[in-house]
């Protein structure tokens, strides 16, 4: 098996880094050099100054969008700084390039709180005509999130949210259809109340609001219950319906759906064997899942994802975001909706012709992914 | 001649936008993805988050400035906002990258106090291996990057200001070479004190010790003048030793050196004839100078350089920040100082094997700068 460890630390520090500026033009002659820049250019800034508006038609905010991090959550390692979280999100700036020729930048913030972090994303916003927030831990990011796209013209999605959501969602609608199953009939039980969980309960309520559990590692969220902060609270508005009390082997009783985003190992074979007949089994703890895909289904589930790329059905935030902001900067989207959200995880859905056990969504390679999600960003 | 302001805004609408970003390596393998991305890069991660400070050898950052700009004073065109600024500023990315071959990444700033400017940019800075302010007006300019020096372990240059010191210096070097003068003893009077002028104050003064007299829109400054900001007093304690008052006329009766970085047309003919015999005249008013080089010649001006590049020795400052970020980026350099300043200036002059009063500085394109200066930025 391949040491990716070592792999990558070797590529990294070879290549020392892994993207470049390039220029569109050359600079060779005077003509080229008084054109991009003085004088040429001060015709150009003269313009923007009073059609501030343009700014996207002369500059490279039409294609650009800002990986953000301040290093609180970055991939399971926690909160590791920004140092840390930078290689994260170059990499990230590498698959915009290569899956969306997206220009993509890598910001890391040296600050924690919400307030700071807004401050320091609003006031270089205007660089960039997309902002991808990236790895910041839940709870903060979703008030970072909520009030930069209150205060910001350009679209903005945290990717570990909404990401994840998207694709869970697309592959629960091909889930269902395999195993015959209406979305909107489903119990499903959700492990892990952070940042992909929360925006995966949300998005799967307001899609077709089916009977949603949600247990942290004290158990199950009800009313009443101690400690629970006030993110985990707001969820209460829309899961749970019946207020029901326990463990997470008490919730998954005749549950149709387990989608874990919490820990390795979380979900045992015996639970499985208590859930609805051919459950469906999103595992997505990375990169141990909290079932083995062949410990789930020996003991009764039809159908298995992970987050993993060797095993079938990976769902990989990489299926959404990069047609997401390539429609949001092509269409001139100046808010990412729920709604399409909703409509890209249809869209990514409805690219796997004949779904099945083996292939409820696309594999990420799959070259119509962008442009048919970019169309219904709009 | 070239309708340089059409061609501009034809090319910057047709191109939309001047710069993008390349991957280093393909993504096109599992193998690959898993080395650049998830899971191979968290060992990246991992190790960065123990060792921040190798960041460098593992990031973009080893190649990466950051140029940026509240818009506060863009080219001659003054304070019209982060929109108006950012042409310009994807411009000198251009530059970074066509003369250094170093990642540039333009940052335009919606927030316009020291204390935001200041917050914000902190915020950022581990993104990059370093920081070229532009364009940001005087006097906050001076508290600015001060502040930032100060806070910031990362070479850091105001452009405006130093880049014209260190090309003026390198000019007057020659100049004195040619007219057999020292430059410790010659009687300089300096047109304009905003950021140029300031700066080359300074480092005219911390060279060689000249007689300088600074004049402002209300005439010479002096100890005891009226309407003198916080920064201009400062220039009084090494400029003006013998605290004469008068007019710029005034000022000029023996004067060896005229620069400018002012107005169109304040210098006449009748005041090139009040100075000491074949002055040395730098009128860097761009684009119209501060007197045309064909006049001052007549009025027996020995040397005339301007900030043209149709006239010779045009004062740019692409002679100088290429090299001088090639050097810190390469050098580990982590404050560029007075004495590196200096150092790239005399570089600058010896390129020029025998200076003649047409060639006082090497040419923009002089192949030989970015390292001759890099090398002695250390």
């Amino acid at each position: 098996m391949t040491d990716y460890a070592k792999l990558a630390l070797d590529k990294h520090k070879e290549l020392r880094g892994k993207i470049a500026i390039v220029n569109k033009d050359q600079l060779d002659s005077k003509d080229q050099l008084s054109t991009y820049y003085s004088p040429g250019v001060g015709a150009v800034s003269s313009h923007l100054a009073a059609h501030p508006e343009e700014l996207r038609d002369y500059t490279w905010t039409n294609n650009c969008v800002a990986v953000i991090s301040d290093g609180s959550a970055v991939l399971g390692l926690g909160n590791i700084g920004p140092e840390g979280a930078l290689p994260v999100m170059e990499g990230k700036a590498m698959l915009f390039k290569h899956f969306a020729g997206i220009d993509a930048v890598p910001i890391i913030l040296d600050v924690h709180t919400p307030d700071e972090i807004v401050s320091a994303v609003a006031a270089i916003a205007k660089s960039f005509g997309g902002i991808n927030l990236e790895d910041i831990a839940a709870p903060q990011c979703f008030e970072i999130e909520e009030r930069l796209k209150e205060l910001l013209p350009i679209p903005i999605m945290h990717d570990d949210q909404h990401g994840t959501a998207i694709v869970t969602l697309a592959g629960l609608i091909n889930s269902c259809k395999i195993t015959g199953r209406e979305l909107k009939d489903c119990k499903i039980v959700l492990v892990g109340s952070g940042a992909a969980g929360t925006a995966i309960a949300r998005l799967l309520y307001e899609y077709a609001a089916p009977e949603i559990i949600c247990v942290d590692s004290k158990g199950i969220l009800y009313q009443g219950r101690d400690n629970i902060n006030a993110e985990k609270a707001k969820l209460l508005a829309y899961t749970n319906p019946n207020n029901v009390e326990g463990s997470l082997a008490d919730a998954l009783h005749g549950a149709d759906v387990f989608i874990g985003v919490s820990q390795p190992g979380l979900l045992t074979a015996e639970m499985v064997q208590t859930m609805a007949k051919e459950p469906i089994i999103f595992g997505l703890s990375n990169p141990v899942p909290e079932i083995m895909p062949e410990v789930a289904h020996a003991a009764g589930a039809a159908i298995v994802a992970t987050g993993r790329s060797d095993f079938p059905n990976q769902v990989n935030n990489a299926l959404a975001f990069p047609g997401i902001f390539r429609g949001a900067l092509d269409n001139g989207v100046r808010k990412i909706t729920q709604a399409h959200k909703m409509k890209a995880a249809e869209v990514i859905a409805g690219l796997v012709a004949e779904p099945t056990a083996e292939q409820i969504i696309p594999p990420v390679g799959d070259e119509r992914l962008v442009s048919a999600i970019a169309a219904v960003i709009r």
